[in-house]
């Protein structure tokens, strides 16, 4: 288009702590066995595909006007979702939803971090919190963490202590760990990080409906600096909706729409995720059984020889390879794709259908074999 | 769901910024004719809405996977439709797409602009400019305009010269009053802001299909810390979609790329903005009707002694009253919804249909009576 055509990035007056930095995503490449991104390997069932078209078609008969501002019926769906399956009562005015739970997270870093203030999160962990630490001028801090992935109270405690922070990340399930925190964690933690300094703590549960355990939302009740944060991508099958949403006292509710670009919710988004909540039982259908291929995963890498960390999401971590890039490299030669998060020693793959989890593990007793050699 | 009920967001650990501030938006009130938000008034076409159930379908059945994550499909449509109407050649690597400019804007000011860095425009403009700084931790300067709401290019280039802005804002045509930018205005502007240091200029042309004018995409060439930002709201009706785009040198489009949630633009928006792309001339047409329209309102409002701004977009600034609230809401008592941007002695009236833009007029005649009592 341009005789710049030589130029790049850092010849653009771009922010400093841009330079020199590549955009955040897993490789996308193509190969038959796809286990990298956490994804639902279920399709969505042909019903609800028709229901979306239907109630999509209706909503592009008002495209020409703003959606719901506030999607209001978005949020009491969601509301009476997680009112269904969470142990705790959440009404409309609790939940705020926007495109992806980055966004959810991206919002509430503008709200309370941002320029001057900090975040911190227990590594390794969803990296995305970093980054949009990074985006948002949230100063980031990076908390300890046991060897078994589990955090260890007291020391993350007195890391927020010591560094007082503004936001307190804390992902159960983890990723790409997999791995639980318990209540009586969050529990010791929000009281730390009120102690200093009132900080608001987000639990990142973006994997909560494949746990073994029940959701952290009854935290909520009385403590008004909790969010939790959850998504449509995974247990719903439908990251490609970008619907992420966050339950809390309605004061932050209020608080993010004070920085929520307006009208930041499509209509279609709105249309297809409330037909997709229409169908919420067949969608955790798929759910219990990927929780059941991740225990067999488990259970079999075990048998192969891997070290597994316990997971509670619809992934597992596996380990330990000297050669972490090299073990990454020799599965995917086998077709198959699983994420290399750079955990030293681990690798993460991504529970998908039987057949799929089946060529995956024959990748990897293939690898084990020649890692006995 | 808590106890604390009586909390508000001033008691959360909020930004300072943000304490005692309001949600952005014109108030959503149910009156028979809206013409406060420079919505399209005719509906998409029921072939058009045909195939975007068709396409959404396509997209939903594989939901469960994440979107393409650079929009590449889209982005090539959006370049085909730039270069066939902008004379210009845009490919696929000068266009980037977010949901609404108000993303693209904000993904502008991350990469940027944010804390320790300015933006400036003139005003009074489009108030999600100042917004979205706030948002991004951008300093804000409010520029000047001259009396009749065109850029007085000198007083601009000093404003800019003193202030040294790492942004520059300029919208043409301006919102809230229709005025068009010349192309040699924007070039010093440009000119004004290298100077001091490299500065980026974005040109929000979110109206420019309503244009007596060309874009000015042709401006882009050999000036890569030019950008044009665009949206489907308006020319293609399709506000509920949420569509916005910016064209610009590759180096750009790669820039924002660090600061871009990954997956921001679902797989439903972008089979809806790729069917409301193949039916573009359609849409197109609806746009000559609109500015038939606005022409009318110009001349009918002069005619009914009011003053009026030269407006190249979907709306026009009318005026002047002693008590602008007062005539906004005289109007409204009449069932007619306009727009009250906070520029004192004018408000703000968007083209509708001829049977609206009629029932308006209606209105206004009767206030203009009353004000001559």
């Amino acid at each position: 288009m341009t005789s710049n055509d030589t130029l790049r990035i850092d010849d653009l007056p771009v922010r400093d702590e841009l330079r020199g930095k590549s955009p955040y995503g897993a490789p996308q490449l193509d190969v038959p066995v796809q286990l990298n991104t956490n994804e639902n390997p279920y399709p969505l069932p042909e019903p609800l595909v028709a229901r979306i078209a239907e109630r999509v078609a209706e909503a592009a008969r008002g495209l020409n006007r703003y959606p719901d501002r506030d999607a209001i019926e978005l949020r009491t769906e969601l509301a009476a979702y997680l009112t269904r399956t969470g142990k705790h009562r959440v009404g409309v005015e609790n939940v705020w939803a926007a495109n992806g739970s980055n966004e959810v997270l991206q919002q509430l870093l503008q709200t309370f971090g941002g320029p001057g203030r900090t975040a911190i999160g227990f590594e390794p962990s969803y990296s995305m919190h970093a980054l949009i630490a990074r985006g948002t001028g949230t100063g980031w801090i990076s908390g300890p963490r046991n060897e078994d992935f589990t955090i260890d109270v007291a020391a993350a405690a007195q890391a927020i202590a010591e560094n007082t922070p503004d936001v307190v990340f804390i992902t159960s399930p983890n990723n790409p760990t997999g791995t639980a925190v318990e209540a009586d964690t969050v529990l010791a933690l929000y009281e730390a990080a009120q102690a200093a300094r009132p900080s608001m703590v987000v639990v990142d549960e973006a994997y909560v409906e494949f746990s073994h355990r029940d959701s952290l939302l009854p935290l909520l009740e009385g403590r008004p600096n909790l969010v939790v944060s959850r998504t449509m991508s995974k247990a719903f099958g439908a990251a490609g909706l970008r619907l992420g949403y966050l339950a809390a006292h309605q004061a932050v509710v209020d608080a993010v729409q004070l920085v929520r670009l307006p009208y930041h919710l499509s209509a279609v988004t709105q249309a297809t995720a409330l037909a997709a909540l229409e169908h919420t039982d067949t969608l955790l259908g798929y759910v219990e059984q990927l929780k059941v291929e991740r225990d067999r995963l488990v259970t079999e890498l075990r048998a192969l020889g891997c070290e597994v960390t316990e997971s509670d999401a619809n992934f597992v971590q596996f380990g330990r390879f000297a050669d972490t890039h090299g073990a990454w490299q020799r599965i995917l030669d086998r077709g198959v794709l699983v994420r290399d998060n750079g955990v030293p020693g681990w690798l993460r793959v991504t529970a998908g259908t039987p057949e799929e989890n089946d060529a995956f593990l024959d990748a990897v007793r293939e690898l084990m074999k020649e890692q006995k050699r």
